[in-house]
């Protein structure tokens, strides 16, 4: 149905694309995209040319989200939504998030003259991570209707309400209702680099994502006694760095011994911090993700057990708190089935996994069927200026898109 | 010979001095009394009119050293040093240093009319904490004639030159020879809390020292990749915390099992330092000590071994380098015999033990026999405004100091 053959230069320009976008910042020197900064501002102008280049109608919703639209043949058939975010982290690269919504307008600039039954929506959302209020997501839950009044309220850094910042940019905060995605919307699609090593590790360019991890924080306080290092003999210590190192050593075994889990103590600090001091308390931070959400908190659960009995024998005071407990999110089965197929078809041997970071599609997932598509991440890098995607996997993963467009107007989903 | 019976009397007026001592500080609200500060002349005033009131004779020399003299009966018994330091550590307790300056000049005021056939100089060094220069000793290296012209000219944290602050002082460096000790000393002792848990820990309240430990410190950086927590596996991380961690337990362990041996890793910086980020790259310090020159060396090459061989199996690189390396230094065999029958006479059990910090007698040791007599430190607290010292146990220690004149003016030293 589709033009198999001009897919090679649409990857291409998709990276060209990419790298537009990337230009426009909110940073001189480097990419910094924040929710409805300057740098979004620019991006609307740039996708709204293009989609309407493409035949696409054009609109920016109350929560900042650009929505482009592709009518369909046949009203009863619904419409389809792809999407991934356009803000990004600080000193970032030119394709986390960006990447899924240039590839949705690629795949409609593909589709040309022709039409299908359903149509298409691509949705750029306005914020996913979070970095301006602190709060991820912004965008595709203005989308599922859950962004509430209290929401509207937080403040950035400069003590600005979302709210008003929705307003100086042009929009109005009255009417997020219509942000809200329409009944007749049957399934979310979206497209994103891996943010990993996972499929460069195993040589695929392609993976089918079957669940989000749930993820817990905690936060965790060893207090020992702080002493002379070269007056305190070792048996006399309540060294708190020895018992946090133990006690990550335990961390990191019990993840090692536990399929699909991660397990991490990312931060660590040691006080007084001095060479030749005894280290009296240490503070440290655990994150722990798994896909089933009973795993992960019975894990999270003995690691803290754990973190105790090691302060109560080596007579350390340990104190622990859950600061994070989100529960794993699970893609639609049977369109993470349609998009196995569609990979099959592009001639990628589907791999399915699960995806520790969060994404957009776990906030869809909510109100429409939701699945997504990873593109292998070179050297497992992003969030990072260094973040990059081999152009054969953009080729790829169109032609992967394709299929899946086409396997949909023609076998359409349980909803 | 000496008035046994006023010792308490005076033991209540050595905590009174000390406490009267604290209120010259650099600092208005703590104890912060750094080389050739505000605090420091103040203390000098005072102490001046004290040792002038005992009938002693006082100089302060070139390298802000106070010296209070007292002459004996025999010209050819040449002189005994008692002393140790004046300046503190930054909000510091009242005892280190000071307490053994005051105890000297309690024992010549215990004296009376009463005289020995030798002299007495009571000597409280300018600087042994190293605070204001970043180096330690300033004022005992002065009187064994080994301060230098190269380190007149380091400078402080305000890139004054330490020539300048003596000279500043209205002293005259100049005159930096005269400080040197006279070849008619025949001895150090040096009264010192202990700052440390040993004594109290077996009941013990005065402890005389065999040896100052030995020191090296070493500083290490375990560089493994930054990752996102929740996308990387855990077979695909090079995580330097881990890393760390397992290098941390085996410090301890090593140190465990090595009699005598002190292993701190008091420093330790993790980066990024995110929850959410595994740990990249970790910075360490480690800091060893023991009596024993060869057993400090062999423990300190096989942590750091250890350490790179740890990252080897990780694939991580481990750099190390030895930022310090201090021999240890014993005191006088003969001397330390005569401050234990000493202590015997004082109705104390003698207890031999290490230093694992370093006092000035370890300096002057380099050029006249040295003996210290440690006072036990209640909680193990020291450098904290917390530190305390009995007033029994000084009672004991000017009792045992009035015996160890005594037998020092009936046994002379070979030396």
């Amino acid at each position: 149905m589709l033009q198999l053959g001009i897919v090679s230069e649409l990857a291409r320009a998709v990276i060209e694309r990419c790298h537009a976008i990337a230009g426009f910042s909110d940073h001189p020197s480097n990419i910094t995209r924040l929710f409805l900064g300057e740098g979004m501002r620019a991006c609307h102008t740039y996708l709204t040319a293009w989609m309407n280049s493409v035949g696409m109608q054009v609109d920016i919703d109350a929560a900042g989200n650009v929505r482009g639209f592709c009518p369909g043949t046949d009203a009863s058939a619904g419409s389809i939504l792809i999407g991934s975010h356009l803000d990004s982290v600080p000193n970032a690269g030119a394709y986390d998030g960006v990447l899924g919504v240039v590839l949705g307008i690629s795949l409609v600039e593909g589709l040309a003259e022709r039409r299908l039954p359903f149509s298409i929506e691509v949705i750029g959302f306005s914020d996913e991570e979070g970095v301006r209020f602190g709060v991820p997501f912004i965008g595709s839950r203005a989308v599922i209707g859950d962004l509430d009044r209290e929401t509207l309220q937080i403040r950035d850094r400069t003590s600005m309400p979302l709210e008003r910042v929705i307003r100086d940019f042009g929009l109005d905060p009255a009417r997020l209702r219509d942000a809200v995605v329409s009944s007749s919307a049957r399934a979310y699609l979206e497209f994103h680099i891996e943010q990993g090593p996972v499929l460069e590790s195993i040589g695929v360019p392609l993976g089918v994502v079957e669940a989000i991890l749930g993820q817990s924080r905690a936060s965790l306080t060893f207090i020992g006694r702080a002493n002379h290092a070269g007056t305190t003999p070792m048996q006399l210590r309540q060294d708190a760095l020895c018992a946090a190192a133990e006690w990550i050593t335990h961390v990191e075994n019990a993840a090692n011994s536990t399929q699909g889990l991660v397990a991490t103590v990312g931060k660590l600090e040691a006080k007084p911090g001095a060479s030749n001091v005894v280290p009296g308390e240490v503070t440290a931070s655990l994150d722990v993700r798994h896909a089933v959400d009973s795993v992960r908190t019975r894990v999270i659960e003995e690691l803290l057990q754990a973190a105790h009995e090691i302060g109560r024998r080596r007579g350390l005071q340990v104190e622990s708190r859950v600061v994070v407990d989100q529960r794993a999110v699970s893609m639609d089965r049977e369109l993470t089935h349609i998009c196995e197929r569609a990979l099959e078809r592009a001639g990628v041997r589907p791999h399915r996994m699960t995806s520790g970071a969060g994404h957009d599609a776990m906030i869809v997932a909510r109100r429409l069927p939701a699945a997504m598509i990873f593109l292998r991440s070179p050297g497992g890098i992003s969030h990072h200026p260094d973040e990059t995607v081999h152009e054969e996997d953009i080729t790829l993963a169109l032609r992967a898109g394709i299929h899946l467009l086409e396997e949909l107007s023609t076998c359409p989903l349980h909803t």
